[in-house]
């Protein structure tokens, strides 16, 4: 990559995120698109601006920067706050990495001539503009090597320095939110068994889970809740639901059909078979209520049915108190590892039901199956994408599709395909991707969405690093210089060397891409707005239909935090090697704090609190990209024949020490609930029936309220 | 080694077991040695020869043949019943693997001729009469070796078939020794808890700890014990305890004295200086009277200082119930990983009292320097021995010590300590070996003897197999071959190949000595039997005195485990190589276990109860030697040039899995209390304050009975 090129790229990007910003000025002015860009303010009943209605188009940086961390849990939850704490640490790490390595480094790269390196750039003389400021610049064996290995010291100091305080203000947000003592959440009281044993003779799932709780825990045992097989129960909720929501749909539009020229109004009327679009025609309301009427009885026997008949091999046990619920799931209730597994029930609205069930043995074998997919994925993620290109070339599809062969013999259109269609493949599989991984992560057996969305999260991290990173660094370097090493086998520890600065560049433009870009879209919401603007106008008529179309959603950390990781493990493999990365590093990470500030604070609203467990996550992620950026160093800098390269060595131990001692000091506290926490005295006492109703599934909800309901 | 220093091995073993079977028929006869054959029996307060008074030679075989398990744990505890599992899954394992092997394998390797062994070994023909029988007699490439490797796979499957099925009922065993209703064991209702956190001001370590758990476990505390430094009162409470015995041992001496020709007696005198030896000349039974008057009031204001101002941050809770106990004890208390550390407390006669307060930081560096150490001596342990070595050559010693050069001098005497010498270096180290490993296990800051044993077994099992079995096999191979390889480099894996059954009947001599000498030896008690008497001819004087003196001991799992293990990984290691290696291993553990059910039931007194936790260890090792042994036959396979050899690939890996899945499977059970075995009602209520009290340290207990014990 030349440099016009790169500040083409740098510039393009750039224009696009002023752009966007301009969008997002003038649209958010606009009171009809509070609910895109106010969502979560109006979903906490809070006003949409703040009080005032002079809207200052920076405002919004005013109101980010100036929010404490109290708002963002308030608004945003503990998960939320622990997101911010991870790019304030990132932003951390570089900026300081930066106030050193900037005015040091850059000098002294520059004012060094590396003979073998003009040598080569002599035809294009703009191409060592900018490898003058990397380490490429810098003479073999030079001792200005030194003041790089110093610079690779004080990035991984800095690191270990940052990530420790961290750890440490990750780990009081978590213990000051989990003793809150004004709340009383559900899963502090709740307990959940998995890998019951058969039901023995004559008793049914619950009076064996009962009577087995009422043995060990006679003194504060409330209640048990079976988990039942829901699927049946919840098809036919969803199709009441369906029919409900179409009935009101078709009386609001008979409502609006009722104008002054036609007072009768239209009924409005469908057709009955698939997906409504052939059968016999019928008047939508009464059809509706007919169906209705009908589902409603239907549902209520499959209600019971599920409920009596259904019982599955799992259960949540609510407690009288939160100690006794805390000791009870930490501790080992039977003799053989396959059953009566207890562990800490999650959030009601975590639960992924249907795994809940799943035995011991298969949960392990499933785990493993997953992993090796996840392997497989990663090693040879490019035969499926190659397969899918080879079929997709221009001539197959006007031989399988032959409708499209004449457009595609359109010579204009021709050589926009050609060109366009060899990377559709590896967008669609990138795009289908996160998907992909998540429900790999819940086919393990997981129970609870936030952990499922962790295990995704560390499979996409391990994807973005084997392919991006190691693929383009490694691959590109080696493909640059294929012919030359052809003629000189010798000259590939060399070359390797020299060209590794050359990828930085092509990263930096990725870098800025990303946060210009990614963050511009991000804050203009032009896709949600859109889409809610078409659907309000072409398909919504009544105030839920509305209220679904601009529901804000969650975060996304399964994609999110991979993304940012991987631009934390660019900044830091380049910092030393070409630091101008640097300051693009710091503006990713500066802009994201900023924007998601904003997003947080009035747009996303968290579908879970898990009260930051993601943190070890990305604690120890980071820790192995400054392991990996360690790693690349030694083998930097015997390319560059330096002969203290040695001293770079203890590096890599003292991460994995670091990581190690971290994970031995911390780890434990997010992995269980200590006692002392779960001792903390409630204002109030808690009322345990709300606590076992919360966890009844909205499927079954309605036969609590019958009386029915066996708990 | 050839085939008549075979058998004159051989034979000579068999002749040292042969008389000391002798001696121990002759000796055990005589009832004044009862207390050396059957001391378990007399404590445990029985009658030693079990009723018939008419002693057969050959009785105990009889008896330790039809001997249940129920009596083994009724005289030796769980712990013995679990080694004697171990004995018999490896017997098992050996005899199973035996039947097929040796009548197939035999066979076909006697009746192959392998070229270059016979032309190697034409000059002592005797030599190949036992190589024959090995797999080094089939030729490179043969078809026969499908039968060896098919063998490999019969080995590997009766192994994990046998190592289940022990598992498992050692697991049985376990559980219902747990849970026996008629015994309240005082670590049933007790918590270890360590790292507590500094006193607050104005507070006792006490009441500090009594606030803290009254707090969390408020219905269910009963009372603290915090751990003191005993290390001044314990040394006073020696003292005058060894002026108690010298006192008893002086009014027994006198009451001898006190002839028919002497009715006055002698008063005993003694000097009072170093080791009794200079000083003033004073009467015993006065001195030792004022001494003990002394140091019965210097005691007990030592006991109350140390009660009062040697509290250390660690101490033991009583709990009201066992599972009250149980689930304190599996709960994480405090958010922070360094304070409040709850683990169920061990046995008191297990207590290692001064690990108890080690902080939790000091623990885990302490455990790394001990790794560090141990890895050093695995692999460095010939430095200290040849430097002893070389120290104690003849020149030096009598250059060092003039007056041993008379003795040196003379010709006979040189001759033998110059053949001696150079092993006694080693063999001082392997004796000296156990006591260093028990030392640094302890040193890692192990809360109680059971697991420091454990530790310590690991450690000489790495040891043993490292040194022996990988040095002398490796070692040996290549010193043998070393001028040959000199000339022709490219044969260095057919020598080896042709070596490894060389080195295979140095091991069967190596087991046949083992158990010949070894169980013979430990049968016939020689060595204590003889200290016993001298003792009691010239030392013992009162009843306490003679009781020391025959006191048995327990049965030594952290050397006697670790040397099994040597022999399972040798004889699994040579079963295909070298069949003959099989019976002498069965030979081994039937003798072991014919021997040892003998000691068991009649000799040692075990010294604490961990119900087994030393199996996960046994089998773990067991399952490491079979992967030692899968790893060599690939190597083997690969140097007879056997094509099918990649078809072993699978059996390291299924090892890995096995080890893997029994892990998963059973090891929780041992590590954990599960809350469903310490449910199990009592038959009566138990006396809460007798459990505190046999918690209460020898040195501390007179204290508690003068109420002015502040527990």
């Amino acid at each position: 990559m030349d440099f016009s090129s790169f500040i083409t790229s740098l510039l393009t990007s750039f224009l696009i995120f002023v752009v966007l910003i301009l969008i997002f000025t003038w649209l958010s002015r606009k009171p009809a698109n509070d609910v895109i860009y106010y969502p979560n303010r109006i979903l906490k009943g809070l006003d949409p601006m703040n009080g005032h209605r002079t809207r200052n188009p920076f405002s919004w940086i005013k109101e980010a920067i100036s929010s404490s961390e109290e708002n963002i849990i308030d608004m945003a939850g503990v998960d939320t706050a622990v997101y911010f704490v991870f790019l304030r640490t990132v932003l951390g790490i570089l900026v300081i990495s930066g106030i050193l390595l900037l005015p040091i480094l850059l000098p002294v790269a520059v004012t060094d001539i590396n003979t073998t390196l003009t040598k080569e750039t002599n035809s294009n003389g703009t191409f060592n503009n900018l490898d003058k400021l990397a380490i490429g610049n810098v003479q073999n064996k030079s001792p200005r090597l030194w003041a790089f290995l110093l610079a690779t010291y004080w990035v991984s100091f800095i690191t270990f320095f940052m990530l420790w305080k961290a750890y440490k203000h990750v780990l009081e947000l978590r213990s000051s939110a989990q003793s809150r003592s004004d709340v009383a959440r559900p899963e502090q009281f709740t307990v959940l068994v998995r890998d019951i044993p058969p039901v023995p003779h004559g008793q049914s799932r619950k009076e064996q889970v009962d009577a087995y709780f009422k043995r060990l825990h006679p003194e504060t045992f409330h209640k048990s809740l079976v988990i039942t097989d829901n699927k049946e129960v919840n098809k036919k909720f969803q199709k009441l639901e369906g029919y409900r929501k179409k009935l009101a749909h078709a009386e609001a539009v008979y409502a609006e059909s009722k104008t002054a020229s036609n007072p009768e109004g239209t009924r409005p009327s469908c057709k009955t078979g698939f997906l409504g679009l052939i059968g016999s025609k019928v008047d939508t309301i009464n059809f509706c209520n007919e169906n209705i009427k009908e589902l409603v009885s239907e549902l209520e026997r499959e209600q019971n049915g599920t409920i009596k008949d259904k019982q599955q091999a799992a259960a949540l046990i609510v407690f009288c108190s939160r100690p006794a619920a805390t000791l009870a799931s930490q501790t080992v209730h039977s003799p053989t590892v396959d059953s009566w597994t207890v562990m800490p029930a999650p959030e009601p609205r975590q639960l992924l039901w249907s795994n809940l069930p799943i035995p011991f043995y298969q949960r392990q074998i499933r785990q493993y199956i997953v992993y090796g997919i996840v392997f497989l994925t990663v090693c040879f993620y490019t035969i499926p994408v190659g397969f899918f290109s080879a079929f997709t070339t221009l001539e197959n599809l006007s031989k399988y599709l032959p409708f499209l062969k004449a457009i595609v013999d359109l010579v204009e259109i021709k050589t926009v395909l050609e060109a366009f269609l060899p990377q559709l493949a590896l967008l669609v599989f990138m795009a289908l991707l996160p998907m992909f991984l998540m429900m790999l992560s819940k086919a393990e057996g997981i129970p609870s969405e936030s952990h499922a969305v962790r295990a995704a999260s560390g499979k996409y991290f391990y994807f973005t690093i084997f392919t991006v990173f190691i693929g383009f660094t490694l691959g590109g370097s080696l493909f640059d210089n294929l012919k030359n090493v052809g003629k000189h086998p010798d000259q590939i520890v060399t070359m390797l060397g020299d060209s590794v600065p050359k990828v930085a560049m092509y990263f930096i433009t990725f870098v800025a891409l990303k946060f210009f870009v990614g963050y511009g879209l991000e804050l203009s919401r032009l896709v949600p707005l859109i889409i809610y603007h078409l659907k309000r106008k072409y398909l919504c008529k009544t105030e839920e239909e509305l209220k679904e179309a601009w529901a804000p959603g969650s975060m996304g950390y399964a994609t999110r935090v991979p993304n940012d990781m991987l631009i934390v493990t660019l900044s830091l493999c380049y910092s030393v090697i070409s630091p101008l990365i640097i300051p693009f590093g710091v503006l990713y990470f500066g802009f994201g704090w900023l924007v998601l500030r904003n997003q947080a604070l009035k747009v996303f609203v968290p579908s879970y609190e898990s009260y930051g467990r993601m943190w070890p996550h990305m604690h120890t992620r980071i820790v192995a990209a400054l392991f990996v950026f360690q790693l690349t160093m030694i083998g930097y800098f015997g390319t560059k024949a330096f002969v203290y390269t040695p001293l770079l060595i203890p590096l890599p131990f003292l991460s994995v020490i670091f990581a190690f001692v971290c994970q031995k000091r911390f780890y434990q506290s997010f992995a269980v609930n200590p006692l002392e926490v779960a001792c903390q005295s409630l204002k109030e006492a808690p009322n345990l029936d709300s606590i076992a109703e919360a966890y009844v599934p909205p499927c079954l909800s309605s036969v609590k309220h019958d009386g029915t309901e066996p708990v």
